[in-house]
């Protein structure tokens, strides 16, 4: 048999089709010797893992040639009190942004020392939203109402393609000859974008053979997936999360070395002021940062991060301290499919004990949109102390100049 | 010596100062084995990492306790014609996202066959945005008026901490008592943002001490990093990059199978119109998935593939076909720093031909940046023509039927 | 008696109480002449309005000292076939921006000619949305879920107050510990600011006896009412309006002197991509114009042109023409109540047959949506029409160069 | 002769043309009878107007067919602490919103007895952004380092178009094969969109000389005229205007009965947290209001009134009291041009010591701006305050309750 870097080389072997001839590793080998021939690099690092990848090349990628690894460290234990996530959890943190960590485990242990963090999902539905064109507006205000009117119809077809998801709703929009439907789903534990594209493939083709609507695309942008959005702000994606917690200004001043109105004050100009300024939709300090570190740990899709950085972080004074709470509309998260299969990324969802499908279905999902919203509120509180502690400091130091 | 198990239990070991008595991989087996006695998980997979992380656990994170592999496939190779990337590459995209790559791979083989993307950079500068508090507007305003005048003693100030680092600008904004200096630097081949901070520390010193302002915060979010903002958008933050591909009819046809005008079609009423109801600052199909796998695998921070999001996608007719681009203001990208020394993240990079340094200095981030803009026109160029054909498919089905 | 100016003079009169001592004409005058005497202003000009007063100073306005007159133009006929407004209008456009009439003009002139402009109302709401603070995020929480299963007794509650307006539905949002109830109410052929106001003000009670929630403000800026805001553009408030028409090669040749592909390419590069880069929530050439003449020639709030502006333009080509279409989300309009009842303003009413409360109740404020969306339109197709044209023009020119 | 009606009729004579054969009272009478015998509406109210029309039917508007009067009260006096304006301002505010003046008159009163509105401007440049395409993304990236490096041919050629006008900036934005030049003008006491559009025509003109761009449109929609864009919030247009007052507990408690700390809270959970969930780009109570009751009074562009409602409404505890600011980054007035010239009108703009032409030029105008910030504050200031009061109050009753 030829060698197959000579075949590839000389076009009778396929990039893509190594896999067809080889067993999985063997193919893996094979494409990136031949990429390190074909470019000069020396790929030999990518080549040292150590997942198991025969399901890997089947579901979560193509033209494999290895894999990067990215340290994980933990914060914790935080102390979580939602509905779904209850107790003491160690947050895996895949990064390699120095000092994040550490300021994660700051917020997770003032938070731990105060009692917990209280969180709860105020809102449950992954989107997908088709693009139809109408024949003119008055075609689209058909449409719109017949989408109004035949939900029991859509949700049929719909769930005809999944023995789990759930389709909760469709909400129509129009714009000119444009009718996007906004269809909203229970994925359960799944993180759901595939259910959702494939129940609304049903609901597509049935929209089109009653209605004459013409299909242009199953995601018409008003999903919205991947693209920062108002609408997912306002309406949310995945779970909408909400987490909070209540310092005494004993804790605050031993925890944070600040003072609540310096928290509040940092809050306010920065995060709402500033955000506001720019015209931004993420209101908060780093909620990215926590959110990409645990996503990538724990095997969730990095691109929603997009998503996960329109979080809003508010600080109010109490009669004896402060509240600090953050509001996440789009957490979009699944303990199954995806990556949460891999090895090293289904270790780290064992590790915050939501691995695999919940009990209730959903349960184990919902858990870890809890904790989501948990560790984001570690690292505003973290990244807020400090800020507010620097503040404090540098103004008594202004107070001794004088 | 006791068993450190047993200290870390007993609390006369910290998890954190592992590294201060154990050589970092010890200390990281330590850790983790720490972590899985208190929470019953199994870690192990974490624990078979290949990289060198004596660094890693120095720079990159704390509280290490292995790593996850993401893997790792090839799309290419495409053509580059850009101002600093010229030639042909393979793009190595780390995701779990099945079709990616395969998508990804199509795109690039229809720019390669089309000629090549054409690729420039039309901005740059890594912003850091101090927020400072008045006493009054009329103090805000005298801030802003100081600003305007001292570009010179804010660039001396600035680059006293950095030898490659240069100020770019300085552009005031004020709401209320609150002034916001939104700091601009050429930061050479690093992606920037710890010189950019480093650097405006000192700038805000010497507003502080001549003017009297208030520091709140290095950052008041008007940077704006890691939170979508129109400020990004519209002024840019990194490199800004637009990369187009002109294709005829053949080759949207033979290639692509659809036409100029679905392509055209599919583009305005799903990534425009649909973006502009949804109140999005994305107006694309995936560009973030491109920028997420990309990054992932280059040792790039994740949580920017926020502002990756916010691509522009075009599609225009031409006399004889149609001209595709993507317009992305906010690349945030480095060679150097960060995570682009670990083993398999330098490997990707060396595969794109821009590990390190650069000659002149800033070449090879300038390089990668234009990559990711090639990679994203792939990206979008694939989905794009995948809906118009399959458009298309259902248009002459329809035709059929009657 | 001594002189009215003396007594406002030495303060023994208060220049808002002169209309408890005198008829509202003379308090209007005396109260112009003792401005005019303080600030040495000849107001003469304000003082020779027509309108007849005496309802005017007790509802619309108060320290009334005249009337600014504003001209009036009309545009038209324009041909609407709408589902409430079908027929032939004269629009009263209220303006000083020389052209605007005379663009105004020729769109409608062009929508009649095509056979006239279909419009529909996709959606009905006028909203109000109170913001109430909870004590911490749980109980926020349950405040939410409180409103979304109470929807009877809210209904109950908001409709004491009103014998016209109806409860279509209330929408919880949450932000932390501040959660907000969007009402939204059919208010009939009232515009309904006050009527949603006076019926949340009910609700609102109801919410804080039962929940604990503290009242902070009966809006809470979710509602959104004269600030711009995605939330109206996705989800619409007040009458949401699409209006579009067909034109045929030969219409748009004859008629606008240009193609169909350049109306497509302007609207394309500078409503939607131009809008897109400048993060705008209007995507249109400037439906503010027509709005503003329009809702002032009307007596409509002017600050509602806020809203008026967040509309879509779409223009798509046909296979034998282009079809042309405008999306209002938010239509603010009323028949009774506010400024419709003064003589000048219910003239222009009584010019498109709108005048007064409709039969059925709400029919005259719908007709009158649908006709500010054919107006619209007609500004929209004028303004792209000439910048095609002119485009063309130099198109022609450019090629003639060669 | 014959009657004109009939020629009207029969089509010999047309509508637009009535001035070429009258004098215009008697041309915008016979056009009202017709339009009267047209419709069959009354339209007699809207011909008893006292304005002179010579001027106004050649500039300001087309088939006038008589005019509607609006109700102006007076607000104040307002103390004013201006860089342009200084002293005590009586505010002419044309509204048939009730209890609009007696709001703003009550916030007037407590900036007066708290010594006076401090306000600055912080920018100034009123924009015209014509948009070109380019060949391809290389074009475009040359035409925009054209812009770059031509400033001084740009402004040569804007400025023979104009004696007063000057060129301050053009800032060059790229969206794949479109260009958009923001061509920034002082326009002293114009609010200067027409000197803009002419000015900036010589420059497209220039540029597509030099760079083979082809000009597609005057406005490409980043200038941003008339739309609600984040472009306009962050880097202004027209004037940018800052109005900040210092209140006192003592002032807080005597005049708006509340205290600062409700005062705060109203502010940031409403204006700040309300519309960030919403999606807003106006983080205030009810600015439009007041911008759009004294431009209609003033003679302004009432379609302004959508860049006025992005204002920014913040308070904050100072150490004996608040400190309550408005930021307005785009105030687009004038004092010449437009509507001031009308009679009643240009009163309200003696009213302010405004009218006409400043000394030196743009005196006017700055002042005028000045003003609106300062009246704008007394409108958020009022509406704070009364909520606050109102929240106040409620608290004090749940207490007495238990």
């Amino acid at each position: 048999m030829e060698d197959p870097l000579a075949r590839l080389k000389n076009g009778t072997l396929k990039l893509y089709a190594l896999e067809s001839e080889f067993p999985p590793v063997e193919a893996v080998r094979v494409r990136r010797n031949y990429v390190e021939a074909e470019s000069g690099a020396d790929l030999a690092a990518l080549g040292s893992f150590s997942i198991g990848i025969d399901r890997v090349v089947k579901r979560n990628i193509e033209n494999m040639i290895g894999a990067v690894q990215i340290p994980v460290g933990v914060a914790g234990p935080i102390r979580v009190n939602g509905a779904h996530a209850s107790g003491t959890y160690w947050l895996p943190l895949a990064t390699t942004e120095g000092a994040l960590v550490a300021s994660a485990n700051r917020g997770a242990s003032a938070i731990t020392r105060a009692g917990g963090a209280e969180v709860r999902i105020t809102g449950e539905g992954m989107t997908r939203a088709p693009i139809f064109a109408a024949r003119d507006i008055v075609h689209a205000a058909e449409i719109v109402d017949w989408a109004r009117t035949h939900h029991a119809e859509c949700a049929a077809a719909a769930e005809r393609t999944t023995s789990r998801g759930r389709l909760l709703s469709v909400t129509p929009y129009i714009v000119g000859t444009n009718v996007f439907l906004r269809c909203a789903y229970d994925t359960k534990d799944a993180m759901g974008m595939n259910m959702a594209t494939i129940a609304t493939a049903e609901i597509a083709n049935l929209v089109e053979r009653e209605t004459g609507a013409r299909l242009i695309a199953l995601s018409g942008n008003m999903c919205t997936d991947k693209k920062p959005a108002a609408i997912n702000m306002i309406e949310g994606r995945g779970r909408s999360v909400v987490a909070g917690i209540r310092l005494t200004n004993e804790q605050i001043a031993s925890i944070l070395k600040t003072d609540a109105r310096s928290l509040v004050e940092v809050n306010t100009r920065k995060n709402l002021i500033g955000s506001a300024r720019a015209g931004s939709l993420g209101f908060n300090a780093h909620a990215a940062n926590i959110v990409a570190a645990l996503y990538l740990a724990c095997g969730q899709d990095p691109a929603h991060v997009v998503e996960g950085s329109t979080c809003i972080t508010t600080v109010e004074e109490t009669e004896d301290g402060a509240y600090i709470a953050v509001t996440l509309p789009a957490v979009q998260v699944g303990t199954v499919g995806g990556g949460t299969g891999i090895d090293t990324q289904a270790a780290c969802l064992s590790l915050l004990g939501v691995a695999g499908g919940g009990t209730p279905e959903g349960a184990n999902a919902r858990a870890f949109a809890e904790i989501v919203g948990a560790a984001v509120l570690a690292g505003e509180l973290s990244l807020l102390g400090a800020l507010a502690a620097n503040h404090l400091a540098r103004a008594h130091q202004q107070l001794g100049r004088g």
